[in-house]
């Protein structure tokens, strides 16, 4: 199992996937990308910070949770933080395993709990 | 709500993603790759075939399915046909749309659907 989390205040390259195993089935990738509306006003773009020793932490605990329930074989994790311009991603996850079930349920809790448990805030204000 | 189908005979490229609605905070994309081992065997790769005028019928009918259920505004899909090495993508497919929810949902159904209801087969020799 190979996990990588990056924080990085330029846009987000994702990283070119690692097929080496040969087992690898399915590759699912997600872009998280700022709209134009928040809360209904039109805004330029959000500000992200994040407090990044326990955001690591707690993200690699959750990686370890879901990984057990769902294998995978490889996560990448990439937040932009800063100014991130509308039409742009402020996150990008990968998620390579055997087959694409485990894959596709790991993305969606994987999601959920970010949001939920991670120290990183938005605003649209700096 | 826009769609694309391709089936190509060359490796697959992905489209650059259309954000110009500026409404879509998600985009989510899939590669279904060729695995070593097909049925316990080593493989140098597999050859796909497709009845392509009944696949599209079939999958436009099954993109406008999930569209109701699942409100996303972009859906491409590419397959790959012919001989597809080992660790290279048979299958490409994105989704966008305002919700992750949304795009996980109907990634997850049309692969399903997909392998159920479309013209599309694989053989390990040709």
């Amino acid at each position: 199992m190979k996990t990588r989390i990056e924080f990085t205040r330029a846009p987000i390259a994702p990283p070119a996937p690692d097929f080496s195993t040969r087992e690898l089935g399915a590759r699912l990738e997600f872009f998280g990308i700022v709209r134009e509306l928040e809360d209904g006003k039109k805004i330029p773009g959000l500000f992200y910070e994040a407090y990044e020793p326990m955001a690591r932490s707690q993200l690699e605990k959750i990686f370890q949770e879901l990984l057990a329930k769902h294998p995978c074989q490889e996560i990448s994790f990439i937040h932009r933080l800063d100014f991130v311009p509308v039409g742009e991603a402020s996150l990008f996850i990968s998620v390579l395993s055997r087959h694409r079930q485990a894959a596709l349920a790991l993305m969606g809790e994987l999601i959920d709990r970010l949001k939920a448990d991670v120290p990183i805030w938005k605003h649209a204000k700096k």
